[in-house]
């Protein structure tokens, strides 16, 4: 797993000698350090020289510097400068706010603005819910955090924060038109977090809820739904969850198995882990165990957070105790959101037949996924250079949008199933290499977005009830298939 | 100020007779009702009608009413639908928000998110300064509203001031470039606003609190700007002040007459007049009388709210008492920023011969305009439809811009100073009906913008100070004709 790539990826301007040369010459350089030349611009011409622009992708800030001393090490080549590709796109921020409606005439402006616009406020004034039509509401989340959990950097604060919540303010419009804004809260209270949130939601039809720190987040979320009328959505607990149900199904499609007979191992208790346990006992799996830090969770376990006791109680039927090397032998399925190299190679032998590994920790992921791959069916990881990639970007613009377009008050679990059924359902024919939708299929976000609509609207027509697992799932695998037959 | 306005504008979609006549018929039937037809559009032809599209402004709802009524009662002729164009404008909000980098490929996604963003955020957590280059800080602001004091509508709340927040979020795209963000607080307890807008902060690169009822907008402005490290100003307050004076200035041009040497009455104590107040005071008026309504402002005046004790000593030199009318006689200057119809024509006639007059209550000002140019020199209002609009609009999308550029940590008087010149001074030869640009005028924000940004460049050069009102009016001069000279 030491491949460059575009995270580390530097444009260096070189002068170098007018040879035939010199383009060869500065291409084995870079491929001698191990560095890999991505493109190659000459930019200026001279008599005796030449100005290129040579872009690369290194493995790390000190690696990108060994390939630009090894350019500067050639004879007659010169490096002018070293520009780090991934700061320059981020600077001066990457989204804008744009104005939907012309102001280029007294016309437009009285319209737009005064005189005009007080109408508009008397009529919300008059009834608040027009808000939901009549401004930014209609299309908008905001995209919250404290800072206390960035990726997988831990706690960084609010301002470091804001170049992750930007970028997903950017895939939200990117991937299903949501408007989103970044909320970045210099605080780190939970009683603050949440009435700050609880006062900026008039103008927002949503809140993602985003690297918040578990446990904190799950008290936040709760109470923050419990006192608004918008949905609010942790992303790294629901999203990651309805990705991983979407691609469990179809894994267990390909090695033909059925949830009931399943057990499924999940490693990592945090944010996803819970979620991922919370929207999988429904379908109710032959068996559950969770392993955290502390080994597996049962009932008896000494010194057991007050937090994880409703997993103790719900999981692991047959009360299994000990590590998680105890939990392996036999499962049939195991998910990993927790740490680097937990399991072994031989944990995944232990396995049942026709295994199912979601080695999801990222950066690393628990195991190599080419050493599980020999002895598992179906291997998936969050990582973009392996197959079946699981990335919440398949999950959380849908979503929202289907929320929006039905302007739905709040988001309950059998949204969340019937999002999961459709996202598998992109993938007409599931095989091992090939059990979720690529982030860039178009049909992603329509499928999730109608399937979330839908069952919003069969939800209102029905009134509020007990989540049918079994509706929920095939309103969504319904939608899937109706997205892609339109696009037929 | 009767004339029907695009505030009401509506558009009628109507079927009519195919005949020669029906366009004729159509027009006269608005005009005899009072309506002003603005577009005709014939969307559809068949053998025996068409369907023709009409637009009209009106004078208020009830008279476009009457204007669909007239449509409707002509022979042959059928309104199918009408919408108003004002809501129109509106559905679904005016702003929306854009990504600034590309999302296509894997490798886009790499740097603009995960994995490449880490290293971003790690740079800030070591580096907090550097948020203000690598994320949206270095071009966004915060628009903070209560909803206390929306437009002239009063206490609407937060959903309801979402219009106006999100208009001027685009009014400060449009005529600057800088990324602006409503952010409308379900709250009006001073203490949570203040708390809130200190958690938000780290996004942003300014705050512009608006339509925050007085008094409590004043101590929020000056609480937060003692706090945060970017700079506070609530536009209502000081955007209105800097272009009064930037227009007064050129008002006493035109009438031949030295700041020193007039006594000035400022009718109204709220934000905005208390403002205009602060911002001439330093330049040394022959005298200035403050009244509101409970007439003359004086230090035995019984029962002096407390936030006026400050105006009681600074102005009023010869400690006049009485109401408005007593403060008038031998007055050169008028300012009112309260509410209509307080002035008679018969206190203008008795002002001082070449007077000038602001009347800028809105939308109906304290004396109707053609009555008061029958007896002043120069007359402003706050309306469109009048000579010498004083517009904030003049004022605050170049203030900011300049702001963000220079990246200042606070906003100080004599940036307002320099922002009023450089707004006069893009006026290169004032005359009594021409004397503040108008706001379609491109040279405006970035005169303004120059001159905001040269004053906090000098005041760091020369360390803080106090304010150097002299040096700060010439920069800003210097800076529009630097400005007009480029775009000749």
């Amino acid at each position: 797993m030491t491949v460059p790539g575009p995270g580390y990826a530097i444009t260096a301007r070189v002068e170098a000698p007018a040879s035939a040369t010199a383009a060869g010459d500065l291409a084995v350089a870079v491929g001698r350090v191990g560095g890999v030349m991505t493109a190659f611009d000459v930019v200026e011409s001279r008599t005796d020289s030449i100005i290129i622009d040579i872009s690369c992708n290194a493995l790390s800030e000190e690696h990108a510097e060994q390939i630009t001393d090894a350019l500067d090490g050639l004879d007659g080549v010169r490096v002018r400068n070293v520009s780090d590709r991934t700061f320059l796109v981020h600077l001066g921020g990457k989204i804008e706010v744009t104005a939907k409606v012309g102001l280029r005439t007294r016309e437009d402006l009285s319209r737009a603005y005064t005189p005009g616009v007080a109408r508009v406020c008397q009529a919300i004034a008059r009834r608040p819910e027009d808000a939901r039509s009549l401004t930014i509401k209609r299309n908008t989340v905001a995209v919250v955090t404290d800072g206390s959990a960035v990726l997988g950097l831990g706690n960084l604060g609010a301002a470091a924060a804001m170049p992750v919540m930007e970028g997903k303010a950017a895939l939200f419009k990117r991937f299903a038109g949501v408007d989103a804004w970044p909320v970045c809260l210099d605080t780190q209270d939970t009683e603050e977090i949440i009435r700050t949130v609880e006062v900026l939601a008039p103008a927002y039809g949503g809140i993602n809820l985003e690297d918040i720190a578990a446990p904190a987040c799950f008290e936040i979320e709760e109470r923050l739904r419990d006192k608004l009328d918008i949905p609010v959505f942790h992303d790294d607990q629901h999203g990651t969850a309805v990705v991983v149900l979407g691609a469990l199904r179809n894994a267990l499609r390909v090695v033909g198995k059925e949830m009931n007979d399943c057990r499924i191992v999940v490693c990592g208790v945090g944010a996803a882990g819970s979620a991922i346990i919370r929207l999988l006992l429904p379908l109710a799996p032959a068996d559950l165990v969770a392993v955290d830090v502390d080994g597996i969770i049962h009932p008896e376990r000494p010194g057991l957070h007050p937090s994880l006791e409703w997993v103790a109680e719900q999981t692991n039927r047959e009360r299994r105790t000990g590590t998680l090397r105890d939990a392996m032998p036999g499962a049939d399925v195991f998910i990993g959101v927790s740490a680097p190299n937990l399991l072994h190679e031989s944990d995944v032998a232990a396995m049942a037949d026709d295994a199912v590994v979601f080695a999801l920790a990222n950066p690393d992921p628990e195991i190599d996924p080419s050493l599980a791959q020999r002895h598992a069916a179906v291997v998936a990881t969050g990582r973009s250079d392996y197959p079946n990639q699981i990335n919440n970007v398949l999950a959380f613009p849908g979503i929202f949008r289907g929320l929006l377009d039905a302007q739905a008050r709040a988001i309950t679990d059998d949204m969340l199933l019937a999002a999961s059924a459709a996202i598998g359902d992109v993938v007409a024919e599931p095989n091992p290499l090939f059990i979720v939708p690529s982030v860039f299929d178009s049909t992603v976000a329509p499928a999730v977005a109608g399937a979330v609509r839908k069952t919003v609207e069969r939800a209102r027509e029905h009134g509020t009830g007990s989540v049918d697992v079994g509706a929920a799932l095939a309103l969504g695998e319904e939608t899937a298939k109706a997205v892609e037959g339109a696009d037929d």
